[in-house]
């Protein structure tokens, strides 16, 4: 759907535990041997990014594998490709333009041939076979020892790395060690499998389209086809070179393919390197691609070392011209030197997980999913303040890469919390979209404010159904609720001043517009006709999430404006005018906040999910046949769906905990109890929220199974569709899960809150948070809890309710159990 | 939108009334100069229908119009084309495969020649003009006095009829009278202004197609272009022939046309004809279109009468050869003769005012609208049992020409009463579609039971939106309506046995699987997310007009069983068997009978729209800017919409009209009242059903103000958009409004209830009514009520709950005021 099902359950056979393909490790993830099978979900699994360029782990030999079985994705973070949407009918404010993130050229193809032989997994004998993604240090090395059908006998090892210090560079090295061939079986053939010109062939391929459609049943605005118009390609001894243009959007982009070669003696490590000169290069170019092919005389004892340097520019992001800016890039790379890359991939990535990494001990099951999960939003989100991040990252064509809430509510926590500055640059992102934002509210017919767009990449909105895409209006109140949490945790003043303020005005300014005060309950504030984050529920009266949502945006809002008076004489009036706020528009603002309406059952004193939700009909599983029941949409009409009393997914449920400050223990239960009954877990982003709010009313068993499905759920694919990308917001709801969930963090009462639980199955954990620009490094086993200020002067949390103040001096408490 | 607007207000300058451009007359309706920028209106006023072709009242020259100032048009009933649909997001269950009633090879154009100089109105001099619809005998004629630029001067009479006795065939004739010539200024130019040949061109013109995606912004899946392939094209003395098949339907159409010539001796009016030999007969054909020419010597004192028949055989029902079918059928024509089809056609027409007709004395201005009306539902309504009746009949492309339940809500109650042959072919169409219905039913999970489309011509879904297409659900329950309105009224027990009994309980199967028993609301029936005839307030929850039609279709379905089992030993038990109908599933039906949810306000004491309603924004008209008033879809999202605590047109009040004996007077009024003030009158279906029960209410000035909007909607063009066709509901309305209005006609009591009342401005106004093999005229002034029984044995009814009985010997009661 519009929202976040397409493709999601596709050939889903959500909640069956996948045979696991890859050892427990702590910090790796590795591959044992190549199956073909396994290999378009592996390209998903070390598929590598920096938030700007992503690519997929596909295999440096380019197999010309079908669509049923790999996808070859080169993607740069918000260059995408529109073209016209069709609807079955168009009504006014429906999106005219699609946003497609676009797949790129691919630069990665390196084939190696030995003595005309082309290494090639398929034939030949592999010895032995590893591949490994290093996620402590940012890599991929894949390790093969391989004899070719003609018996030549040699090691490859690949590596390749998307580079977290040089936005615009992947790199690659391939390694080419020549194994001691065997004795022929007669002396007059000696020699015969001795390797004597080592060939490298690398290879821009322009030729590339998007393939979701075609595997996609719901996306059903036509083929997308090449979009590329090729504008330049061309190959030199120095440099591989594409550029295109989009058909529609009319973006261009550069791609820039340079290598350097050298010899090392072989075993020598990472010692010195000799230059390797080419017997012969041959260059050629075709309509849309560039080759280069060297040969090398294999010299004895040594082995040929052969980088690669992938640049991409885009003319989003470089004024000049795109070719100059990848030859000076590929210049740059080469004087670092491939060595040298991958060094500074390591201290980025070690500085990463210095506040990010979470230990679980006694189950590394668990800790390598957590781990991976973690590595993968880390290296997908948009640093760069003009781009968000994808609902599968960078990972995968899915979602036509589209931005959506999952950003603000589930990945932008975790890096409040440990990477501040990627969260400020993702808001960043969104606050350039204001513009739009405020254009796409007077469309639906809001005379003020603005009204942030369902999904897209541009800032515009590219929901093409809008019963579950523009009708989920809660994204407002998620911006603003992340906008807030940003500055709560960081006391950023200065972002609140020159960003926040204004992006909750402006969100408050469409809640205030949207609903009214209703004679009818009780001169309570009712919002009407929208989707909740719970997509089986669309359009919908008083959706029990948004109104609580809207609510708090308001107070939010209200309360900037009163912090705005503090500082400074000229802040508060320069702000109100502005924006041309009055008096009377925030007294409504108030009254609002102090009489939203909320749907409540009486009898079971819970909060259904909306107006109508008690009067739908009551689920039964039995009428739908197991092939069918985690395909809903894809089976039923959506008013067949929209007549069941059950839930996607999280809903009301996580309001409740996002705001828990403000409900009882009781209440929490109660409502727990009852989402439990009717929610289906049919989206990612659910079992995570059921997990934390399972820990909060001690339902602790329950929590630490819901983690469990949630910390390995694309590692173990249990969705069955890992092959199409990363569930970005679920990897970052396992973070939630151990930090919110089991040490119970809490800051929505405006203080900071820890109640650390361990799960009996575990020994403890560890992590780190930052709060108020002090970290707070938390290890809790089950006999001790241990809490160490590791940078700061002090810091103030309160643990179960008991305040602790840790400073420079006194920098560690400890407290038995 | 997908429902009832599409087009409709799209140019419109709804409720302004355009200037009157036809003088008032009490049987026809005529137009008295040419005016370019009235002809593309004029074509609706004109067209002609006999329930199977359709044809506009385009002019026999055939001009080359913009497709801004008219439209040919032929039609067929029941001919459509499809093409696959396109959707921004695909859903399961959305249709797949469109249905456009297909615009057809036209055969009309006929071009008269003087001397080579053709006869055409926007050259020469036009020295009299005068087009006339005859009412009362159902064909047109056209009497144009010219001069031709060369000074030749003529009269022409065209005359045009749709057989109501042939239903494959449309006759035209010309006649062309030569008039005296001016004498020329110099002598030696004598008979310079004397015509001395007249030529005749008859042209057939496969090169058709159809034009409303061209100026209907909503319609949004892509261009029609041409649809039809030729299969064959030929032209004979004897025939033009043309043969298409459809692309993607694969229906197949055939057109034939015929003619023939005569003299006759001027102003001998309609006496002996000779045939009339052309000098010379040229046939021509392209690649889809036929020609014929013909020249005839002018014969002094003598008129050449050149007539034309057209005939249309489809794949659809004709079993042989379509070419020979339509040279049968034209011989039969020519045998037959123009004079003796025009005859039929009075005695057609006669046989139908006879029942129909609705006098208004004291206002003809009413009158004649009321006549209009009546005539262009009566010509417009499929009466073969395989076709329905588009919302614009076969006046326009509008609407793709799909049935919706205009039908069988507005046009049909008229043809119970007046017309019971006609009205049950209707619903013999309906029934012939009830095995998609059922499948459909399975699409949107209901395991048992049928549910109707809410736009079709073949039967199936073709709702390209679903929130104003599919979720009206009310669609079944409106049908099943008509099957019982039909067999209360006429009586007819075979029907009921063999059609409606059956529609009636697979259409209440659906309700008793939609809903279900909510807790929440007292354990009454709830019916969730379903959209009501105000296409306003979409996908509500409990709409109320929904869950009344719900109810009364399954009280019906208990009845039809109960009565079944009264009709002899094997009729009920054959029944249940073959629809297996079990106990428990009629005791669950008179659960739901006895347990419907009805939504409520306490304090206002009325029944609002649905649940959601009162908590929507009140409506304020001074936001919108005048000239996007009417135009709410076009100008504003769906969801700003859905917001607002308005309505677009009659919903509760017309279930509260068609069930008005379940209400107090004082339910009635006050929810009149409530409704009165929130709706807009946006749909032309809207001011009719207030006006009826503005009467009921004794609002009589109100009922009267309705009365005259609708009953000269059309002719007066108030929507502004009478260009793309007849609004049928509304014309059907005008009937509903005397007959229920004024004159009090209720029969769902269970018996024939009237309480004539007679506006202010009218002296009276008379009716015909059929009721159960019986036929009542009804006379009423201000002074007296009169009421003959004028056909069959005895009828009794309650005149203001005064039961009155006629009888063949006593026919007549008259009463004084």
């Amino acid at each position: 759907m519009a929202g976040k099902n397409a493709g999601e359950d596709r050939k889903g056979m959500h909640g069956q535990i996948c045979p696991r393909i890859y050892p427990i490790e702590d910090w790796n993830v590795t591959e044992l041997s190549f199956e073909r099978e396994n290999n378009y979900r592996n390209e998903t699994t070390f598929a590598l990014s920096n938030g700007y360029i992503g690519t997929r782990g596909t295999l440096e030999e380019g197999y010309d594998f079908s669509i049923e079985e790999g996808l070859e994705g080169n993607f740069v973070n918000g260059f995408y490709e529109s073209e016209d949407i069709r609807y079955g009918e168009w009504n006014y404010g429906f999106p005219e333009k699609s946003q497609s993130l676009l797949n790129l050229p691919n630069g990665k193809r390196t084939r190696i041939f030995l003595d005309g032989e082309m290494f090639d997994l398929r034939k030949g004998e592999v010895r032995s076979y590893k591949r490994t993604l290093f996620m402590k240090e940012g890599f991929v090395r894949r390790e093969v020892d391989w004899v070719s059908p003609g018996g030549k006998a040699v090691e490859l090892v690949f590596e390749r790395l998307v580079s977290m210090t040089h936005k615009n560079v992947m790199a690659q090295r391939v390694i080419v060690r020549l194994l001691d061939e065997r004795k022929p079986e007669r002396e007059e053939e000696s020699g015969k499998y001795k390797v004597r010109k080592i060939k490298v062939q690398s290879y821009l391929d322009g030729d590339v389209e998007n393939h979701t459609r075609k595997t996609n049943p719901l996306v059903d605005y036509g083929p997308f086809g090449k979009r590329l118009e090729t504008e330049r390609c061309e190959a030199s001894e120095a440099l591989l070179y594409y550029e295109g243009r989009t058909k529609k959007s009319g973006l261009r982009i550069g791609c820039g393919v340079a290598t350097e070669a050298g010899w090392k003696n072989s075993g020598s490590g990472e010692g010195e390197e000799m230059p390797a000169e080419p017997l012969e290069c041959r260059v050629e170019t075709g309509g849309c691609y560039a080759k280069a092919e060297r040969e090398f005389a294999a010299e004895a004892g040594k082995e040929l070392v052969f980088d690669t340097y992938i640049v991409y520019f885009s003319s989003q992001d470089a004024s000049g011209s795109l070719y100059d800016a990848s030859v000076q890039e590929c210049g740059r790379c080469r004087e670092i030197g491939y060595e040298r890359l991958k060094e500074e991939q390591r201290e980025a990535f070690h500085n990463f997980w210095k506040y990010a990494d979470v230990k679980i001990k006694g189950d590394d099951r668990l800790c390598q999913g957590m781990r991976f999960n973690l590595f993968h939003i880390m290296q997908a989100a948009g640093r760069d303040g003009k781009t968000g991040m994808g609902a599968k990252g960078l990972s995968g064509e899915g979602y036509e890469g589209h931005y959506f809430w999952d950003t603000e509510m589930y990945i932008l926590p975790v890096f409040v919390y440990t990477a501040p500055e990627i969260a400020k640059a993702l808001l960043e992102y969104r606050y350039s979209t204001l513009e739009q934002a405020r254009a796409r509210a007077r469309v639906l017919g809001h005379p003020k404010g603005a009204l942030f767009p369902w999904r897209t990449i541009n800032g515009e909105e590219a929901s093409t159904y809008f019963p579950l895409g523009t009708a989920q209006y809660h994204i407002n109140a998620d911006i603003a609720y992340a906008f807030s949490l940003y500055v709560d945790v960081t006391g950023d003043e200065t972002f609140f001043m020159e960003r926040a303020a204004e992006v909750l005005c402006e969100t408050a300014r469409v809640w205030a517009d949207v609903g009214c005060f209703a004679e009818a309950k009780g001169d309570r504030y009712c919002i009407c006709a929208v989707t909740g984050p719970d997509e089986y529920n669309a359009i919908v009266d008083n959706n029990f999430y948004t109104n609580l949502m809207a609510r708090e945006n308001i107070r939010d809002a209200v309360k900037a404006l009163e912090r705005l008076k503090g500082m400074g004489e000229e802040a508060y009036p320069e702000f109100v005018k502005r924006l041309g706020i009055t008096e009377e528009e925030v007294a409504y603002w108030k009254r609002i906040v102090e009489n939203m309406y909320f749907p409540y059952d009486e009898k079971r004193e819970i909060y259904p999910l909306d107006d109508g939700f008690m009067m739908r009909k009551p689920w039964d599983d039995s009428r739908i046949p197991p092939e069918k029941r985690h395909l809903l949409y894809e089976n039923y009409h959506p008013l067949f769906v929209y007549r069941q009393r059950m839930s996607k997914q999280a809903d009301a449920v996580l309001g409740m905990l996002l705001h828990s400050n403000l409900f009882t223990m009781e209440e929490l239960k109660r409502n727990y109890d009852f989402y439990q009954e009717v929610t289906l877990h049919h989206s990612s982003l659910s079992t995570c929220i059921f997990g934390i709010l399972a820990c909060q009313i001690g339902y602790y068993d329950e929590a630490h199974e819901y983690f469990s499905k949630s910390a390995r759920m694309d590692l173990d694919d249990h969705h069955n569709n890992f092959y199409a990308g990363i569930h970005a917001a679920n990897m970052a709801g396992t973070w939630l899960a151990v930090v919110y969930g089991f040490a119970g963090l809490r800051t929505n009462g405006g203080k900071l809150e820890l109640k650390p639980y361990v799960p009996e199955a575990w020994e403890g954990y560890s992590f780190t948070v930052r709060y108020l620009g002090a970290t707070l490094f938390v290890e809790s086993s089950h006999r001790e809890r241990c809490f160490v200020l590791t940078e700061g002067k002090e810091l103030r949390f309160w643990l179960e309710g008991k305040e602790i103040i840790l400073s420079e001096k006194e920098n560690t408490y400890r407290e038995e159990i």
